[in-house]
């Protein structure tokens, strides 16, 4: 895969669609990518094959609560020292980063990452989505340490985490992000290149960069919605896909909490029935029901669009009275096997409801 | 200076003055450490002046909520893990363990740590009292980091944090260590053997043992108070002291609030007349006013001590009608310094009254 600098608004646009609301607003890792590629050069992006076995990489990533990372950027120097203290704690020189998710700035800070420190980016990432919390990857799922974890923050101060608890690391990074200003750079994972290939979600920089294209296509085209569905039936993972509800936002509660953005939303119908949506969030959009009856529900990924531009909201930009369309996809195999649901499916939210596919629930 | 099993009795009653109020309860760092003596030998305790200018020395301590601490301990293994993590860090081993403070449950804590590391003990510490936050020591004052810190707790979990500045450590130890249950194992302020020697409070640790002895003298010999206040006369830096206040507890409100015991104290005296002493406390005591007339006031050690035995009471045990004699005592010079007061003097405590030497207060 080669990236342009024309990609990267794509790449942005895909990123928020695939993170579900939440990850923070891929503009401003957009606008923090483009500013390093000017600075440092376009990085190599390279697939999960062309990675030995034995290389070394790890994840790059903000953490916080969406609403300040969309206001406090990242600095550079607080990336360049995350990457260059996990070397020095391990000990090694990394062979290439990873996103650690691929919905949201996730997407777009490793691109940052990659370009000032000229390590290749490997096209894949440890959801195919975005999630709010440090275990709730795959690469946790299947037995790589979270740890050591290096949290930084833009005065250059730095962390190093080691524990044998991803949850336990989570608990720690987030008082410590909230301490440090609600953001930071957290670099978490280091794995073998064979572990990245086993327990990764290949292809994903791909795919949001297709789906961003596949929005932008159907705006010049005058069918936004039908090209991104129709994309989105295409992909290995995303294929289970459909339009939940189409509606306009007449109950919003959203607020910052320990750290996180949660609340819930609720659309009404626009076809003159009384129908109604309610979608629950924790950064992420959660679950989305009408009435009693369940439409979708985590790690499944639900996406609220603008019903005319396909344009995707964060859960930051939701307003009352937005027309929105509701898309429901299906996440890929490896985030729906029972040691993934028992780390990030519905109980792991507190949702007291077991997860069903999405294409079970909308037959 | 050699210590026997029996003096660790003398020097966590010693300590627990030094300690005045705060500093955790030196009994149960008695206990760890009569635990890691029985069960890896008892310490080598050397002078300053047997340190050698390069030699490599860093604190260890608990750090945490007093009244947490005690009801906690540490499991040894993670006092090891700091160290350890410490060690691994800075690339090289250790040549002695300091006590970051002499009062309370730290004084005991690093004998636990020398015995359980093979490690020699230095005689002296970084205040020759206890204060409530890291940053509040002679080596931050005089220009050694504070970080590398290493912080552990009983699940072997641990963090390295990296800062240019001791209170931004202090903030971050603070989150992470009620995140850990509100009492976890530290070592920071690494430093050569030159600047522990410039910097450091010498001899303290024969000063705490001798105080304690001198305690238990005066309770054989019915004269408790007296042989304290002979004691502390006769040292280099304790010798401005006086009894300040003979009276019983009628107010008293003490609270664990953001990681601290927080609150004040109230006693009536005992000779008829309506004098009232009001005593205010972070973790430790740090100012007696009788009215609106100051008595003494931080560096300056208060000490509670019981009327009869001298027993010295922290702030955990204050209780309503309990009968106390309040003691001022000068703090080692360097604590008096006008560098040293603008990072622990009366205003870093919020306390809106310049340092007085208590000498001057109670001519």
């Amino acid at each position: 895969m080669k990236l342009t600098e024309s990609d990267l608004v794509d790449l942005a646009r895909g990123a928020a669609f695939l993170g579900t609301g939440g990850g923070g607003d891929p503009y401003i890792g957009q606008v923090l990518a483009a500013g390093a590629i000017k600075e440092c050069g376009m990085p190599k992006i390279i697939e999960p094959d062309e990675l030995a076995d034995d290389a070394l990489v790890f994840t790059i990533a903000m953490v916080g609560a969406p609403t300040v990372l969309s206001e406090k950027g990242a600095c550079g120097e607080d990336v360049d020292l995350a990457i260059a203290t996990m070397e020095k704690h391990l000990g090694r020189k990394a062979d290439a980063l990873l996103p650690i998710e691929i919905g949201g700035v996730n997407s777009m800070l490793p691109i940052m990452a990659a370009a000032r420190s000229q390590l290749p980016l490997v096209n894949m990432d440890g959801m195919g989505r975005a999630f709010p919390e440090l275990q709730m990857v795959t690469f946790n799922v299947y037995g790589v340490s979270c740890t050591p974890a290096c949290v930084t923050d833009e005065h250059l101060n730095s962390l190093i985490i080691e524990t044998g608890h991803a949850k336990r690391a989570e608990d720690l990074v987030r008082v410590s992000s909230i301490e440090m200003g609600c953001s930071v750079i957290m670099s978490s994972y280091s794995m073998t290149g064979k572990q990245a290939k086993d327990y990764g979600v290949h292809g994903t920089l791909t795919m949001a960069l297709e789906i961003g294209r596949a929005i932008k296509r159907g705006q010049l085209e005058g069918s936004p919605i039908d090209e991104l569905i129709g994309y989105l039936r295409s992909t290995p993972y995303y294929n289970q896909c459909s339009v939940l509800f189409d509606g306009k936002v007449t109950d919003l509660r959203r607020e910052v909490t320990d750290g996180f953005t949660m609340g819930h939303c609720i659309l009404s119908a626009l076809d003159g029935s009384e129908r109604t949506l309610e979608v629950n969030f924790q950064n992420e959009f959660l679950i989305a029901k009408e009435g009693n009856k369940l439409l979708a529900i985590v790690p499944d990924l639900l996406a609220m669009v603008d019903r005319e531009t396909a344009e995707p909201i964060p859960v930051d930009a939701l307003k009352y009275g937005q027309r929105i369309k509701v898309i429901g996809t299906s996440a890929a195999p490896i985030m729906r096997t029972p040691e993934s649901l028992a780390v990030f499916g519905p109980q792991a939210f507190g949702l007291d409801y077991e997860f069903t596919p999405i294409e079970e629930l909308n037959q």
